[in-house]
């Protein structure tokens, strides 16, 4: 079982690099989802449990599937030493 | 943008089917879990906002990676009106 954390920053670590990839700020995505951006910063920093709405509104906003952003943070070995059991 | 009421559902509805494939009952779930069995029920009627941590013990007691997960219910057109929005 991952830990919470692990889980957290993970997400974190994926949603930052696919907005740094859409030269989006974290203002910019805030304000297009409806978020205030310390939200987008705390998603980022690992320090919140996200929900499942935002989730989706997040990748309608990055344009890109939600089963493509689990993919890539299921891969991101960099990040994420518990890969073996998300990706299982 | 999809709405919330079909995010939901269509997040329940896939649970549901992964549960019911392996053959485990709401209660089963729920205690493997570590959650109540009204909280899978509600999830499955798409009566609440699953956080990020409980989708991915969900997942891990599904045996299954969350993007797999998510793709299938990207793909549910049975359930799914937005398939076009949330799969784009």
């Amino acid at each position: 079982m991952v830990k919470e954390s692990e889980i957290k920053k993970a997400f974190g670590n994926t949603l930052r690099e696919f907005r740094k990839e859409r030269k989006l700020s974290q203002e910019g995505l805030a304000e297009n989802v409806g978020l205030h951006r310390t939200y987008i910063s705390d998603i980022e920093r690992g320090d919140r449990n996200i929900s499942l709405i935002n989730i989706i509104r997040i990748c309608e906003e990055l344009n890109i599937p939600a089963s493509a952003f689990f993919s890539r943070m299921e891969n991101g070995e960099k990040y994420y030493e518990g890969k073996s059991k998300l990706s299982q």
